[in-house]
């Protein structure tokens, strides 16, 4: 009866920058012209940039999924010690690639909600020594918890393993001092707070990463490292590139370059921070001890199904938000923040919440969260 | 002075089907969501349907390279005995693949413009007994040229070896009867035949491929065979999928199964036919011994830089044709037939080319090749 747009507002596929979804419009472009280089090196410049590093980063096609096995399969041998921070289906990832590609790895674990501890990886160093590498996410989508990432890096920086980084969602969400966290592998996806639709994957490379890629033995030929840096040395993708997706993200990476990135973290830190007070305004509770600022994940009401609320989301307004994933499916539903999310957009979600609310029989003040929100909102306009 | 309009007339990115590009528009979808699963389950259906197999087709996220090291990574085991046909560079390709996986690759070769023989198939499956897989291409794009890959198929059908045929551009060029000729593994690329970007690729799966996949060893994780065909069942992608490229295939595939994969094939066909007819009167010599239908590989009259000429397309034309690839660069040009391409296409093609090669001190009549290539649309249109 009313108008109910479309919004796509999970943590992941993100909305879209306009301009970069019209971008894709120039695909009829060859892969091998000067042309088509002029774009890719800008890519490639403006990723660097936005990622703050004086080390390489490298863009591949192919999902998250695609550069977090490039990051196993270009670093280690068969057999190499390693650990492995899981805390969520994000974390479960990284252990089946460690397992497919024959690693030894010791696992640390936290419950879903929780984060592994910098004291739980300064003890899997001490009972694995000479581990390789340490993998981790920086912010666990499935859960909505934050990893403290630079304590754990200063640990790791002593050893001789890498610490490789799953950032999908913590890159323009957190703040992530690369290089002088000593954060070795860096993987980002374009589906999340680059705001454009998925395809694409990064990864930053430290010296030390460089260093363990000479002795590596694991079978690789599509994601490849050396070569991908030597093909971008040369404005170019090694193989066949996703064309429409480069000409999006070189729209988009201009966008955040012209608002910086320090910026972009800070109004995903601002949403979160506003949805945090939203959230405990309608009388919910949040399901990560240690919030990451990608999104914010919510408990229903005791005993309620979260896939009611995401279903209520999709049928009263027409907006896609995200249910939980993997054992926290039905537990929790997650709010985004990460890339091109404003201030409207979180008001309308906390004004449906409300409603929904209402609507399963809870007792919620029309406008308590929207109001919460706003007042974090306007603190921080004011500071 | 004059309007030049930019064209992209390469063998791969082809011209653009413009409804499929612009339904990339919508790519402000969830991936897993009901709206997606329909898009995935036409595209699904719509390759098995173009491909005209029974077995299984899958979709990947990646170039076309990455479904040829899928077929390697998911079939067979570190030391596999396998043979390798290789008439150019993507045959090399698969050379490349094959040893980075460590297979026991004996290798088949013919020179750039010829292509490997049936015969030398059947003294390669005599030499080496008990290979488990052989490799070649439909089209080797590098040179123009052609396998029989029926009389091979024949062949290898009688062993136990999986026969894995590159079609990236022999896909809606060529006949390819997969299930009645026997070819286990069928590897397409979207920026071919299928009118859409890079991004995208697909394989077809025997039964016989199948059970090879069974005692396979060899590791991976993100392209999985196996994960993708049970993701498919469900109507979803294993990993985060190129959703506005799978939007774009979508439409491409209605658009060609509404034409027929038949005369996709007889359109190419024609085209090259033409193509060939016109090269002739011109003077010139085609480069392949056994011409495929996908692209007019050409070489530029005696001692001149093929170069020259692709360089005189763009800045004379707008338009984007190719040069030789690898060894051949500078050596031959190539015009492409491949997906949407038609007549005038061609006629544009070649009344620039007979310009061109005047330019060059190059006898040619104006009209004499475009004549040629009228004279064979002429007569396919009326018989």
């Amino acid at each position: 009866m009313y108008i109910r747009k479309q919004r796509l507002l999970t943590p992941g596929p993100t909305p879209l920058y306009p301009p970069a979804l019209h971008a894709m419009l120039a695909a009829d472009i060859h892969h091998r012209t000067e042309d088509f280089r002029k774009v890719y090196r800008n890519v490639l410049a403006g990723l660097k940039e936005v990622y703050g590093t004086q080390g390489d980063v490298l863009c591949f096609g192919g999902s998250g999924t695609g550069a977090m096995e490039a990051s196993v399969s270009n670093l280690f041998s068969e057999g190499d010690k390693v650990i492995v921070c899981s805390a969520g289906s994000f974390g479960e990832r990284w252990i089946g690639i460690a397992k497919a590609f024959g690693l030894d790895a010791h696992v640390v674990s936290a419950e879903y909600g929780d984060s592994v501890s910098p004291e739980q990886v300064a003890d899997a160093l001490k009972a694995a020594p000479g581990a390789k590498g340490v993998f981790i996410q920086a912010s666990e989508s499935s859960t909505g918890a934050e990893h403290d990432l630079r304590a754990i890096a200063e640990m790791v920086k002593k050893t001789e393993a890498v610490f490789i980084v799953d950032a999908i969602t913590g890159l323009g969400t957190m703040p992530l001092d690369i290089d002088g966290w000593g954060l070795d592998l860096v993987i980002g996806g374009s589906q999340k707070a680059f705001m454009i639709p998925p395809g694409l994957s990064f990864l930053s490379v430290s010296a030390k990463a460089w260093k363990k890629a000479e002795s590596a033995k694991l079978r690789h030929f599509y994601f490849d490292l050396k070569k991908e840096k030597k093909s971008g040395e040369a404005g170019e993708a090694t193989w066949t590139p996703v064309t429409a997706m480069v000409l999006a993200l070189s729209t988009a990476l201009d966008y955040i370059r012209q608002i910086g990135m320090p910026n972009l973290v800070r109004n995903a830190q601002m949403l979160a921070e506003a949805a945090r007070a939203a959230v405990g305004a309608v009388g919910l509770e949040l399901f990560a001890k240690h919030p990451t600022s990608s999104l914010t994940a919510v408990r229903p009401p005791g005993g309620m199904d979260s896939g009611l609320i995401v279903k209520a989301f999709r049928e009263k307004f027409g907006a896609i938000i995200a249910d939980g994933q993997g054992v926290t499916k039905g537990k929790i539903f997650r709010i985004a923040h990460l890339g091109y999310f404003d201030f409207p957009d979180l008001v309308g979600v906390i004004a449906g919440l409300e409603l929904i609310l209402r609507a399963n029989g809870q007792r919620v003040e029309l406008g308590s969260g929207v109001a919460a929100a706003a007042r974090v909102y306007e603190k921080n306009l004011t500071t």
